[in-house]
């Protein structure tokens, strides 16, 4: 027995737990947080890529947005966020890294049902990257089923607060993959595509870039491409996008934390366009990944 | 220091987490677990009054049934989690108690954004009996805000199985809770009050009973209430309830397993009916209890 064995293994992942830094395998939440009993939460995603985070402030703004949407209070400001963010990555050592902040409702005292007695938790952890097409997907273009499982309405749960309602996204999954598809758009009941479980659509038709404006979170990923397609001179319309105009279109694809711009060639198993990966996706896609380089949206880490 | 010390203290509520019974502050759940990460979890709750748990089997089927729409397996037969939720009360010596059971997605093989690939997760708790009215508001009624924010749609989430998508709950209740209502009942978004954060809402008008029939929980409670109304040759209607024939009532009142028969004595900040506890309220109430002393209803706990 030696001394590194009471090391902890901090290789596959850590998180931020009450105030400690553990393996990510050892981190737990209380089950009677009602973050969970009430997925009463909200998170945000930011990327680490080459050892830097990519447009870090977006999503510590949109975070606090969220947070006060819901009227949770994570109780620290967002350089102190940014400091626990980066000692996660910082010690998992990990170069390229998906790292989620998480403030929950925690609980009241006993006996009482007023969220507003509750005190609220922060969490954090930063994992490998995780994508949400693999290689070869990345490639040929993803195969998506467009759902007949409604997202749920901004009349009930705001979209554009960051949150874990995702029994329709994953009830939705579940049907798309039985029927041999990859992932899955949801609608909105008016025969219109929203999004899909943790992804924003594009379509392009005749030159011109389509994503819905309603009904779906704003992704930072969503908002990078509609300024690198501005910063192209591609036009960008936001707006209604029907099912019928998605498999209609020219090209298709998603924008994600989980990959940035992924292409889709098959909806509800008809090719799209040529079924090909179109120049548009595959421009925006080289875009992305250069503006990685940019020291406009980089937040480099300080490894050890 | 003695040996006494080193004993867990069960005496707040008792959990079991991973094969292991845990006093109820030590139980968490991981982080990674998409019961938390995408609220993709079912469960149900149990009370346990004076010694007996009520209605345990109607309790049991409808979480295996739960489950079963949500595609979550919790691998055990009901047999086992009776064993289980016996455990969990019989250390915590509780006499009343609240016991909850949930079945989570828990985690795919690290890569994999299939919940099909997921090993899903059995957990169970029991603490003190929940009253979701306290002894004043049970005496003179509780005051209720019909919210407008939308209760999830069914297209969106199958309400019929027991899930803790809770966010237009929680809104709505803080908005409530803010104009000095104590709880709030949310609407379908076409006039309809529907149910509130754990309780379905029953009207009482002209003899009648009435209760909505869909995009509602089918509490195993508002089951009880219809019983009992038949026994006692009370009409029962399950239909659309309309915040307007909601507001007109002779008598409200709420069905929840925190606390059964719950009376409503204002609605929006007016007095239904007489503004007092009603009769129909007043006499299921007194059933709820003794229902509570039936052999065919009462599972008896063997405490050590």
């Amino acid at each position: 027995m030696n001394s590194h064995e009471h090391q902890p293994d901090f290789s596959q992942g850590v998180a931020f737990v009450r105030g400690r830094y553990v393996p990510i395998a050892e981190a737990a939440i209380p089950i009677t947080d009602w973050g969970f009993l009430r997925s009463d939460a909200a998170y945000d995603v930011v990327t680490v890529w080459e050892g830097a985070f990519f447009r870090l402030d977006a999503h510590l703004e949109r975070f606090e947005k969220s947070c006060a949407r819901f009227r949770l209070n994570p109780g620290l400001a967002p350089a102190q966020i940014t400091d626990i963010l980066t000692q996660c990555v910082r010690l998992s050592g990990l170069k390229s890294s998906y790292v989620e902040m998480i403030c929950t409702r925690g609980q009241p005292p006993w006996g009482s049902r007023d969220p507003r007695q509750a005190v609220n938790q922060f969490y954090a952890f930063a994992v490998p990257y995780v994508w949400i097409a693999n290689e070869e997907q990345r490639k040929r273009g993803l195969h998506v089923q467009i759902s007949d499982v409604e997202r749920i309405s901004p009349r009930s749960v705001d979209p554009t607060a960051k949150n874990y309602h995702w029994n329709d996204m994953t009830m939705g999954l579940l049907g798309a993959l039985d029927a041999g598809a990859e992932s899955v758009v949801l609608t909105d009941g008016a025969g219109n595509v929203v999004e899909g479980p943790g992804f924003n659509i594009f379509s392009v038709k005749n030159g011109v870039i389509t994503t819905p404006d309603r009904g779906v979170l704003e992704g930072i990923t969503r908002r990078t491409v509609i300024e690198m397609a501005q910063s192209r001179s591609i036009p960008v319309q936001l707006g209604t996008l029907s099912a019928d105009a998605l498999r209609a279109s020219d090209e298709v694809f998603l924008s994600t934390s989980g990959g940035g711009v992924l292409p889709v060639t098959k909806v509800d198993n008809q090719a799209i366009g040529s079924g090909n990966v179109g120049p548009v996706t595959q421009s925006l896609t080289a875009l992305y990944w250069e503006w990685h380089e940019d020291p406009r949206y980089k937040t480099v880490i300080q490894y050890a």
